[in-house]
């Protein structure tokens, strides 16, 4: 991924999107959220949202395949053009996630991310932390799902030593 | 699961443990989070922590998976006390998710969930809300993950509609 140095707040990371079919959707609640909601028409019908929905967590983790994806990918371009790139990120943690919307089999849900924040790490200055909200939209454009992000981004060492490094905000 | 009525501040949830095998992290990660130092033992080497870690995500819907499994078991005792039960509940999110200390292959995490607030709906008098901290620790006792997380759950129409609701906090 791009150093600490070369994030702006205000960046945006359109990440693709996903559809979570109804074998998906069964499959993840099958193994981390076997709640018959998630696993059976029937019980979906009965549950508030009246139809089987898929696990919050399941649209969550997909946000995060996703955003390694597009990391991938912009190594790789980083890489051709000769840019810095570093290693991937480490997290202390999210907050704010907000499950606002049902997602059902046959959604397809768009997810975006944009920086909210940086700022230098007080103890370790070879890394920065950077804020992402975290967004995804189904088909009809209604918000699903919100979140804030934080991770350590490691800062270049020249620029560093140099003292230029810019930290927005 | 018991009924919004049933429910008291302070009420601890002790969900059992689970072992991340290298084989499971791998699985998740490459399915959800395939960052190299979730995959690769060496990617994992030199990653700020120093060995291949689970992917935080993995780490967090293991919670959920046992707190599934502990409800289930508690509807089984309540139904054979004759005691009310009720459908699974409904999360619009959850907050201050801190992924403490890096987990590793091999390690076994013990979760635990406490009730921490409990009101009624303003807006929908059948349900109630509310927050568990959730938190796991591994084999040496170290907390590696926290968070909070909040449920609708259902009230007991009868004794709603007795005005004899208790509201602890």
């Amino acid at each position: 991924m791009r150093l600490f140095e070369d994030m702006r707040v205000g960046d945006v990371f359109e990440l693709g999107d996903h559809t979570f079919t109804a074998a998906s959707i069964r499959a993840f609640a099958g193994q981390f959220d076997p709640d018959p909601c998630h696993l059976d028409e029937e019980a979906g019908r009965r549950s508030p949202y009246g139809a089987m929905t898929a696990s919050g967590w399941h649209v969550a983790v997909v946000w995060m395949r996703l955003m390694v994806d597009y990391r991938t990918r912009e190594d790789a371009e980083l890489r051709r053009r000769g840019e810095p790139t570093t290693d991937s990120s480490v997290s202390p943690g999210m907050r704010r996630m907000r499950w606002i919307r049902p997602v059902h089999a046959g959604d397809t849900i768009t997810y975006r991310s944009t920086i909210v924040a940086l700022r230098p790490s007080a103890s370790r200055p070879e890394w920065g932390l950077c804020e992402w909200r975290n967004a995804g939209f189904n088909q009809r454009g209604e918000e699903v799902l919100s979140f804030l992000s934080t991770g350590f981004v490691r800062r270049q060492p020249q620029r560093l030593a140099s003292g230029t490094a810019a930290v927005i905000s």
